[in-house]
C-alpha cells in the first residue's frame, strides 16, 4: 500500500480552484475573441527536433522529454552509455512537451503556411512544462495564455495589445496597474547616443536588471563591462527622462539629436504616419512607432494614459523582440510581471518560413490568480456548483422530491437531491461544507401538503413554498 | 532548415475545430454542473508509483514515461543496460503522462480524504495519453469527460447518470442514440443459472465479444473453455430474452428461479426498495437494483425509455464494475461507443482507502465530433470569432473608423479592423476565407458624409447606414 503524492512543481486544482481560475480564463477568452483572435490548440507532445535548439541551452536543460515507447533502451551501446546523458538522449527519447506556446504556434504556422489567410490572429491557452527548480509561484506544470498576430506589422495590433491589456485587468477588477512599453529601436538608438562604445548586448542585459540590482548595481556592471564612468552618467540621463508620454519621447528625441545619433527613419510601410507625428520624431523609427501607438490608442477612444508608461528602461525578451516591447505590473500587489510581449520579426524563420512579422503577449495565469486572491477579489468561491440541495427523510419523500429537482434543474439551476436518506443534519452539514446556498426541505409533513421548506444557508432565513412555485421564486431572487 | 511535424497520434485543433470541441464540452460541462458535479483537474504529470500497475500489463506498457530531468543516466550501470529496457526504466523515469482520469481522481480522494466531504460529486475534462497505436479514430493523446461520484451507494446516481447521458446527446443535436445498460449481478446469475460450469470470466469475456464475432463465434470459443453445448444454449436463452425493459426483467427472473440460482437478495443499505418492486425480483440483486433505476427515472420524469434498453450481453468493464454498467452508440452514425460507466466499490484501494464505493462515466469527445461531423450538426463554422469586419481605403479612413470599432466590441459583437490600408479586394477575400458574416466599408467618402455600408457577406445585401446607428442596427439582427 502506496501513500500517494503528485509530482514537486505539479498541482491538484480542486473544484473552487478550478472555477476562479476559469473565471480568469473566460476573461481572457472573451477578451481575445472580441478583438478577431481564433482559439488555436496544439499538442502537448512535440517532437524534440522541433523544441530543441529554440530556447537556448538552459531551456533545453529544461525541457521535459518522453522515453521512446516499447524497448527505449534497444539502440543503447555499452559506449553510448559511457558517453553520458546528453549523447544518450536522441538514442532513447523523440519527443518532449510543450515548453511554450510561442513555438508551437511558429510550427503551425510553418506547416500550414500553404491554407492559413493571412494575417492569422489565434491565441492559445495551454498548460507548459518546465524542469526548473520549484520554488512559491514557479511551477513545472502551468498554464500561459498567449494572443500573436503574424502576417502584418500594422501598430493597430500594438494599439490593441494595450487594449486588451486594459480590458483584461479591468475585466478582473484589477484597476491598479500600469503598462510599459518600449521599442527595441528606443533602446538602440541610446546605444548609439552613447557613442557605440561597449558591447551593445552587455548594456541591453545590464538595464535589465535595473529592477533588481538598482543603479548602482547597473553602474558597476557597466563599468566591469569597459563602459566609461561619463558614458554611465549620459545612459542614466537618457533612461531617467521624466514627464508624460510625449515628454519623455521630446526628450529622448532631443538627447538622440545632441548626441548625433544617426536617423534610422520611419518604417516604409507606414508612408504618412509622419503627417500625424512631430517632424523630427520620425527620424527616429523606435520614437516615432510609440508616437503612433499612442494616437491610436486616443483614437480608439483608450482613456487610461494614467495606467501606460513609456519605460525606457524596459529591455525584455530582446533577443526575439524587434520592435514593440510591453510588460504589465499590478501596483497594489508584490508580484512579477502578469503579461508582456513584443513585436519579432521572424518567428517560423527556423521552420523554412522566413520574414513572418507578428506581435503578441501573454498572461500568466497563475500570477493573475495570486493577485486575484492577495487583493480578495473572486466572487466565486463554492465548492460546487450546486446551487440548490433538496434534503428528505426517508426513500418516499425523497421519491417525492424528484419532479421539483428535474424542475430546479431545467429551469437552469444546478441543483442536487442528498442521495441517501440520511439524518436532516448530516445534510445539512454537507451544504454548509459544499457552500451550496439553498437548502430545499422535503419532509413527510411537507410532501403531504404540497409544500417545501426553503431556507438562505447564510440567513438562517426559512420560507415555506408551494412546491409548484419554487422554481419562480428561485428565478426572481 | 527543418520541416516541422508533429508526433503520429496527436493532432493541432485549427480554429474551426477548437470552436466545435469547445461547443461539445459546454454541452457536456453544463450537463455536469446542473446535476451538482463540480470540477477537477490533476496534472499531465503523475509519479509513475501511482500509474504503474493500475492498468495491467498492457496498460503499462502503454504508459508514457517521462526521462527524469538533468543527468538522468548518472545511476544506469552497464549491468543495468544489459537486462534492458523494463530493469532500466525505474532508474531513468520516475513521471509519467495521465492515462485515464480514474486513477488520477482515486489519487486525489485519498490524499484528501480528510478534507473532502463525502459524498464527493467531481467532473473532469482533460487530455489523456497512451502510446497505442495509432489508427483512425485512435489518438496518442485524447480528451476523456469524467464524471464520477463517490461516498454513496444511492441508486439515484445511477438513475442521474441516465438522465445526464440523456441530456447531454439531446444538447448535442444526436436523438438517435441508444442507452445500454447492465448489471454485473445479472452476468453473475447468468453464470450461476448455467449450473457454475467453466470459468465465469471465460464466460463474460466471450459475451463480450458477442458484438465482434456474433453468436457462432461466442459459442465457438464457449465450447473450445469447455462450456457444454446445451450450456451454451441456456446461455443465449438467457442473453437473448426479449421485450420492453420490464418484461426482460421478468423473463430472466423466470430463468433465475427455473434454473434454481441462489436468491443473492436486495442491498442492505436501500431496505424500502422491495415494497416499489414486484416481490420476486428482489430476490437478486442485479434485476431489483436495475427494477429501481427505471423507477427513479420515471420519477424523475424521464421520457425516452424507447432509447434505454436493458441489454444482459452488455459486459464491459468487469475487472472493476461491481453493479451497474452502461453504454451509449449513436444509431445513425457507424461509431463505437460515444459514452460508458459503471459502478465501481474499490476506488482507492491501492491507495490505502478501502471501501469507497462509486459510480461514474465518462464520454468520449472525439467519437461525439466525429458522430456531429458525420450528421453534419455543427452550426460553428468560422475560422475565427469574428462577426464584423470593417474595411478602410487609407490610414486616415482607417482611424475614422477606430470609434466604431470599439463600439462594436463593447456591444459585444467581436470585431476586427483590416490592420493594413489593402486593396479592399483583398480586405474581402479575408473576410470570405475566415468566414467573418459582416463586412462595414468606411471608405473616403462614407467617412466624409458619417455613413457606412454594411454587407452581409452570405447574401451580399448592402445597406448605408448612419455610423451612429450601426451597433443598433446589428445587435437587432
Amino acid at each position: 500500500m502506496q501513500k500517494p503524492s503528485i509530482p514537486k512543481g505539479t498541482r491538484d486544482f480542486g473544484p473552487a480552484q478550478v472555477a476562479r481560475r476559469q473565471h480568469i480564463f473566460n476573461v481572457i477568452r472573451r477578451t481575445f475573441e472580441s478583438f478577431g483572435y481564433a482559439p488555436l490548440e496544439t499538442p502537448t507532445l512535440e517532437n524534440l527536433s522541433v523544441l530543441t535548439g529554440k530556447y537556448g541551452d538552459e531551456g533545453d536543460q529544461l525541457l521535459f522529454k518522453v522515453l521512446n515507447s516499447g524497448d527505449f533502451a534497444k539502440d543503447v551501446t555499452a559506449d553510448d552509455l559511457a558517453t553520458g546523458s546528453k549523447a544518450l538522449l536522441p538514442k532513447v527519447a523523440e519527443k518532449g512537451l510543450r515548453y511554450d506556446l510561442t513555438v508551437p504556434f511558429a510550427r503551425y504556422v510553418a506547416m500550414n503556411r500553404g491554407t492559413l489567410t493571412f494575417p492569422f490572429k489565434r491565441y492559445q491557452m495551454q498548460p507548459v512544462w518546465r524542469a526548473d527548480r520549484p520554488q512559491r509561484g514557479r511551477y513545472r506544470e502551468f498554464y500561459q495564455c498567449d494572443a500573436d498576430v503574424v502576417g502584418t506589422d500594422s501598430l493597430l495590433c500594438e494599439a490593441e495589445i494595450v487594449l486588451m491589456m486594459a480590458q483584461v485587468l479591468g475585466g478582473l477588477g484589477l484597476h491598479d496597474f500600469t503598462i510599459k512599453i518600449n521599442h527595441r529601436g528606443v533602446l538602440r538608438n541610446i546605444y548609439q547616443a552613447l557613442g557605440g562604445e561597449g558591447r551593445e548586448t552587455d548594456l541591453f542585459v545590464a538595464i535589465d536588471k535595473l529592477d533588481k540590482i538598482g543603479r548602482d548595481g547597473v553602474s558597476k556592471e557597466l563599468l566591469e563591462r569597459g563602459f566609461s564612468a561619463p558614458t554611465i552618467e549620459t545612459l542614466f540621463e537618457l533612461l531617467t527622462v521624466e514627464g508624460t508620454y510625449e515628454e519623455k519621447l521630446q526628450r529622448l528625441l532631443a538627447g538622440f539629436v545632441t548626441a548625433g545619433v544617426e536617423p534610422d527613419g520611419v518604417r516604409p510601410t507606414a508612408p504618412d504616419v509622419e503627417a500625424d507625428s512631430p517632424e523630427p520624431l520620425a527620424n527616429y523609427r523606435g520614437l516615432t512607432e510609440l508616437a503612433e501607438v499612442r494616437d491610436l490608442l486616443v483614437a480608439s477612444g483608450f482613456r487610461q494614459f494614467d495606467r501606460l508608461e513609456f519605460d525606457p528602461t524596459l529591455a525584455r525578451g530582446l533577443s526575439y523582440y524587434t520592435g514593440c516591447i510591453f510588460e504589465v505590473k499590478i501596483n497594489n500587489v508584490q508580484m512579477g510581471s502578469v503579461s508582456g510581449g513584443g513585436r519579432y520579426d521572424n518567428l517560423t524563420g527556423s521552420f523554412g518560413l522566413p520574414g513572418v512579422s507578428g506581435v503578441g503577449f501573454s498572461f500568466g495565469v497563475d500570477r493573475l490568480y495570486d493577485c486575484l486572491e492577495a487583493l480578495d477579489l473572486f466572487t466565486v468561491t463554492g465548492e460546487t456548483p450546486t446551487r440548490c440541495l433538496i434534503t428528505h427523510f426517508d426513500v418516499a419523500s425523497g421519491r417525492a422530491a424528484l419532479p421539483l429537482l428535474a424542475e430546479l434543474r431545467a429551469a437552469g439551476i444546478p441543483s442536487e437531491l442528498y442521495p441517501d436518506a440520511s439524518k436532516l443534519q448530516k445534510q445539512f452539514k454537507y451544504a454548509d461544507a459544499k457552500g451550496i446556498p439553498l437548502v430545499i426541505i422535503m419532509g413527510p409533513e411537507e410532501a403531504a401538503a404540497g409544500v417545501v421548506k426553503v431556507k438562505i444557508m447564510q440567513t438562517g432565513v426559512e420560507r415555506v413554498l408551494p412546491v409548484g412555485k419554487v422554481v419562480a421564486a428561485l428565478t426572481v431572487e
